[in-house]
């Protein structure tokens, strides 16, 4: 059975190089525009749009173990989202800035041969520093905050943002690892570890 | 002022370079172990190492900065230092599985001809997941737990290992960025941002 990530997110491919997972990945091309709309709580958003992202690509691969994600960023109960311009970007960034936001990954796990079907999400606190103008234009000019939720990503220079964390790290970066490993071995899918 | 790294760390490199801050790195090769001895307190003991490496490499390079930085793990009151064969490794992992311990960088910050001294450091706790032999025999023989202190590396395939943190996650890895930044812009070094 060939592992398939259903993302062309270089994020989620480095993390599952680095707990030596083979796999494959294709681009689910989900719009998630629609979605979102409909999903207003963060912890159904996430886990929806994995389950599609995943569903979409098990289609064209039903003996393959697909896995589907979706990270999302809220704060006081409002999700944000990719910004779309360097407004957007400035406006979240001044959202995180001094307070405490959560970060959601949402993975689902398919295989239609062998009728496999699980999702789950993680959860993981997350603490800005206060930041300046200076700070977010300085990042937004020189990072890349465009195809990121929330602005920023926690593996990149950003990381001087963060004060501190509670949770899982890698679901800030797109994948929970820990979690996503311990359900590979319920599912008995990895036997080497 | 150039900026001089007292280490030929990869880790602390590969995270000077993701906040964009150009430097040299030189080995200082201080003898931990004679250290080791005199200071049976984590923070005591990281500090005064981080200290002594910067301290050794600022001889040699007067008007530069330099930064020292060590890092330790303890649990129960026991430091744990680098495993020195399978079995030591096999013995840390070990006491560290199911448990929460805590890891410390002890960080130097100096500059001799502007009277630059300044050290602080950074306390992050880790939970581990509960781990079996196979893991654990597995990780050892896979990775490379013998340069690391605690017999691990959250930034390599023991990621699965790691079931939450809270704090600061680079400090995990050898460097606490944010604090180590703040610190920077205190000294007035860091002009960009």
């Amino acid at each position: 059975m060939n592992i398939i990530l259903a993302s062309k997110s270089q994020r989620r491919k480095d993390l599952l190089k680095m707990i030596d997972i083979p796999f494959k990945s294709y681009a689910s091309n989900i719009d998630e525009s629609i979605i979102s709309s409909k999903y207003p709580k963060p912890i159904d958003l996430c886990r929806k749009l994995a389950i599609l992202k995943a569903k979409k690509i098990s289609q064209k691969f039903k003996s393959d173990l697909v896995i589907g994600g979706d990270t999302i960023v809220a704060i006081n109960n409002e999700i944000l989202g990719k910004p779309k311009n360097k407004f957007e970007a400035h406006q979240m960034l001044d959202k995180l800035s001094g307070q405490t936001h959560l970060v959601f990954t949402g993975i689902s796990i398919q295989c239609i041969d062998k009728k496999i079907l699980k999702t789950f999400y993680e959860k993981t606190k997350v603490t800005f520093n206060n930041l300046s103008k200076r700070d977010i234009n300085y990042y937004i000019s020189n990072c890349n905050p465009y195809d990121k939720a929330g602005g920023y990503g926690i593996q990149d220079m950003s990381s001087i943002f963060v004060d501190k964390i509670d949770g899982c790290f890698y679901n800030v970066v797109g994948l929970p690892i820990s979690k996503f490993y311990k359900e590979l071995k319920k599912l008995d899918i990895i036997k080497f570890m």
